[in-house]
């Protein structure tokens, strides 16, 4: 059926289901879903169940929006006249495009009102539709960017996520059915994300990331025909923003790519940061960039946010919901559904099935599950990890031993994750007692991938965010953080008193701590802490392996006699044991497992070791692998 | 390097490596070959080492032409004063475009002289390039076509060669070394084999068959992306020339494909010829055709005929070679030879690990063989049948038995391979008494594809080749024989003296088989026998499984009151004793054996018994996977 005609069907099935007095005057997709326009908002908007019923009958994600959009102005007076002082309104933005009105509030809860009463009558006042979000206690320039650009864009985007509407929604032509995974990269390797789940109909690309440190091989197969043209991909889904996941992304709109990307809204932001973070490294290195600043905006501009348990379709015989993955900010594990019950497979992408400070522990539990590709950093029957309590006691005593002698103590980190693990840990110490009360300052991304973090408070585990909204007390925002964003303000830290400084590159290749260490290393009261995983080939790994002369620029050479120590067990991962338990906990139990993102040892044991125990298919693939599935 | 500059530089080379006084004029590829064109062409004859030294150096299968030709009536003459008159010239054809001279002749032998010596002095006083075939003792109406047909076309074929040399010849622009395997049908099944065998640089498809009485699934994967475009294909190799290994080669030039395939003379003239029959059978039943008879002469006219243990380079990084499969006329196991010394693979096509009265068992030698994927059609454990002698006893007992009681002896087979292999049993047979003297008839396309068998001796055993060449005795010229080619004849073979009847289709899907079984299955001393497999859903499948009275057409119906009796161990594919005889013979082992073209069952039973007694890593791959070699 041409796509023109289904939307009139549907939109004479929608106008029999609405009671007699509401208009739909136009129904459209854009992106995946479904938009009624109507002439009578608010008598819609009255109809509470309305838009769940329509949902249910027809299988689709329902949004209304007017026909007619009352004056902005005028609306923004009624906003302020229908939502409460106390929700603390500090931005409202109209979107003439999308009909939506953001309403940006120190507490959403107020705006949205009991059940959403008071956005039904935001809705029935000004026509409208009310998007909430709540007002970051720190601004970050990432966030701020990306709403002015999507603005700046909203006529093309909307262009964008109608055409993708109609692509999603097109017919099934195929006759087989099928579904096929093939491997591109991350197979018996750490790096380069990269998996092609493919059906007679679709093609969709999970994750497309760089495997940093290899000087050969550094991009998944993006070179093999299965992916070709790239016109025919269907949508990228990316798991999370970390670089090994999302940093060639950008690269494929350069291919020829035009479709979407899904990734949940913080994920967007962080990736997104990171991508211009990463272009900017390789320009301080004076290496050719795979792509430009450009690309990183195409990438915005076509990325389609989604939030945990939102079950979204994405191509004409797959759904999407993204479940939290507990690793980073905005992780998830990639669930498919494919054809009409046919078959159910699951990404893990990177994830943490313990409890973190940030994060709860990885979802475990499934509508229907036949097969999962799980991560396996740590799948070796050796990589058990200390619990975070002990980590977190050792890590007190290597500063408190450093503070006590009047040293300051180094901590290398990545921006995303790691590092607001470890200031959460410092925090409490601080508040608590555990630790003096010294300043922890904060140098490189740090501070504005923390700024990201407290836009999203709906992504960080239920104990904080209470700590945060029931006890107003976030520990981001606590004195105890102190950014260092000049040179001056990192020579006064640097001769000033005792203290932590937090601070990227994790693996000392560049960045900030660099500076540090040509400062600090040669008093040896001073302490570098290792709290994550240290490359081969990076300086962080040879100082690890016990390095004291280090021959750095052409300044001759760095000496190391500061105390050198690794704290393990801070990881994002799942350890040996915790992957273990999440097959145990997996509900349903998958047909099939997969074993990748792991060097090839951890990926053989991990594999043979679920099969042994649970008697669970399994496999250890090679990249350029497909497996058929169905 | 551009093509034109390595064409100089090999010119150049060669000229350094001539004698004085004989000139290079041009250097061309043309398919795999690499063309010295010299203003000497009898001095470069006279060299009669100099053309496998230059083939040996510069690793390339060389053929020299003559710059200015001699003018062909001259030229014929001159043959027919060097060739002595007992070599039987019956045709003497000169292509201007390729600059041979096709010698057909009795006994080509003659022609060639000792060590090629009467060649020689063909090539020295004439310039074109000798190229003598034998004179077939049965005219091939194929082959006669396909000669006349690439004759009409030699300025478009020369041109296409030309284009695949350069191709095949081009740099290897890849950077990453890898080797991969995709199962596009034929797995777990048996028909439509199609196999993609990959490299970062080259794509080569083996096989494109049909499967036989599939009504879903009858074509292989051809729409997925791993061979899209197949502009991009190098090369298509063909195994044998069954349905369900070629049928849907022409349908890829519907595609776009444009590239050049692979196969022995034999199986270039069976398979065309097999083809036509194929649109044929589907014009009969009303059918909707995949390609035309002008995609049959695409194929044709793209194909390149390559003998058994010719190393010829198809891609730039690709070797193949034939080794005798033993299983039909010309078939061949296909084994490739990837990167300087990277990876060895196989695929056997069907194949006869044990002798026939046509052809020597399979080739289980090669110089290196990693990884091979091995037909399984007879896999399973139960899958053991009669030697061959066993066989044709019980066949002499059934036709015995029919003749003396008056009655008439059909056997259904297909035109190519079972025929043959029956109608030499029975001409031994009725030669040293074990039959009595009866007549033979053959209807359907079983002459022409005789014809074909006797246009290419060579292809055939030692033993059967002696018989005909050293006693002078060709069995598919004996006076038992006789075709049947019109309705009259049929008519008056039915209403005949007792004879056995040989003829199309092998399963009774129509064809004359159908004819009489029609005017003799009342009649209860008469015989029908099955040497052959009968495909479920087909006539002979079931009378086999006992139905005697068969719905047919508008005139009713049969009664089956014949006897109806299977005689096993005609077969050209190995059975399951043989299958594991083969790998126990196969010098080098290899690493990995995928088992395919068999039922799911046999390919399991077999995977698993291989790996249980030979320790090799074996796969039973379903359809749509790919699989990493190196």
């Amino acid at each position: 059926m041409l796509i023109e005609d289904r939307l009139k069907e549907l939109k004479e099935l929608i106008n029999r289901k609405v009671p007699a007095g509401i208009t739909v005057s136009d129904v459209e997709f854009e992106g995946p879903e479904l938009v009624i326009y109507t002439d009578d908002p608010k008598q819609f908007a009255d109809q509470a169940d309305l838009i769940r019923v329509l949902a249910r009958d027809l299988r689709k994600r329902i949004v209304v929006r007017p026909t007619v959009l009352e004056d902005p102005e005028r609306a923004y007076d009624d906003i302020k006249e229908i939502v409460p002082e106390n929700a603390g309104i500090t931005d409202i933005f109209f979107d003439p495009d999308t009909g939506e009105v953001l309403i940006e509030a120190e507490k959403p809860g107020v705006v949205i009102g009991k059940n959403g009463a008071t956005l039904r009558d935001i809705t029935k006042s000004i026509g409208w539709t009310p998007k909430v979000v709540r007002t970051p206690p720190i601004e970050s320039s990432t966030v701020k960017q990306i709403r002015t650009y999507l603005r700046a864009i909203r006529d093309e985007r909307k262009e964008f996520l109608r055409a993708s509407g109609r692509r999603i929604h097109r017919d099934i032509l195929a006759k087989d059915q099928w579904v096929r995974v093939t491997t591109l990269g991350c197979c018996r390797e750490v790096g380069r994300a990269a998996f092609l789940l493919s059906t007679p109909e679709s093609r969709i690309l999970i994750d497309c990331g760089e495997k940093p440190g290899a000087t050969n091989g550094a991009t998944p197969y993006l070179g093999v025909p299965e992916i070709h043209p790239l016109t025919n991909l269907d949508a990228v889904v990316l798991t999370h923003a970390h670089l090994d996941h999302c940093a060639l992304i950008p690269l494929l709109f350069r291919y020829g790519f035009t479709g979407p990307i899904y990734a949940t809204p913080p994920t967007r932001d962080l990736s997104s940061m990171l991508q211009l973070d990463y272009l900017e490294v390789i320009r301080k290195e004076d290496r050719p960039a795979p792509y430009t600043s450009n690309e990183v905006k195409q990438y915005v501009k076509h990325s389609i946010t989604l939030n945990y348990g939102s079950v979204t379709d994405i191509a004409p015989d797959i759904k999407l919901t993204f479940h939290n993955a507990g690793h980073i900010l905005g992780s998830a594990i990639a669930h498919f559904h494919v054809g009409d019950g046919l078959y159910n497979i699951a990404f893990t992408g990177d994830f943490n099935y313990g409890k973190s400070r940030l994060f709860n522990p990885a979802n475990a539990h499934f509508p229907r599950l036949e097969a999962i590709f799980m991560e396996s950093t740590y799948g070796a029957s050796q990589d058990a990890t200390p619990s975070r309590k002990e980590a977190e006691s050792r890590l007190y005593d290597v500063i408190k031993r450093a503070i006590e002698r009047g040293g300051k103590v180094i901590i290398p980190a990545f921006a995303v994750g790691r590092s607001q693990e470890v200031m959460l840990a410092l925090e409490e110490g601080i508040r608590k007692g555990d630790l003096p009360q010294i300043k922890v300052y904060l140098d490189g991304m740090i501070k504005e991938a923390t700024a990201i973090h407290t836009t999203y408070p709906e992504y960080l585990n239920s104990d904080l965010r209470n700590q945060i909204f029931r006890e107003g007390l976030n520990p981001f925002l606590s004195e105890c953080f102190e950014q260092v964003d000049s040179s001056d303000k990192r020579e006064a830290v640097i001769n000033g008193e005792p203290s932590v400084i937090i601070t990227t590159s994790g693996m000392m290749n560049g960045g900030p701590v660099i500076e540090y260490l040509q400062n600090l290393a040669a008093d040896e009261r001073n302490t570098l802490v290792f709290v994550g995983y240290q490359a081969d080939g990076t300086l962080g790994r040879r100082i690890q392996k016990g390095w004291r002369e280090i021959p750095y620029g052409s300044k001759g050479s760095i000496t190391i006699n500061l105390e050198v120590t690794t704290v393990e067990g801070f990881s994002g991962h799942s350890d040996r044991r915790q992957l273990m338990s999440y097959v145990s906990h997996m509900q349903p139990k998958p047909e099939k497992i997969f074993c990748i993102h792991g060097e090839e040892s951890k990926t053989l044991d991990l594999a043979s070791s679920i099969y042994k125990k649970f008697h669970i298919q399994t496999h250890s693939p090679m990249n350029l692998e497909t497996y058929r599935m169905v």
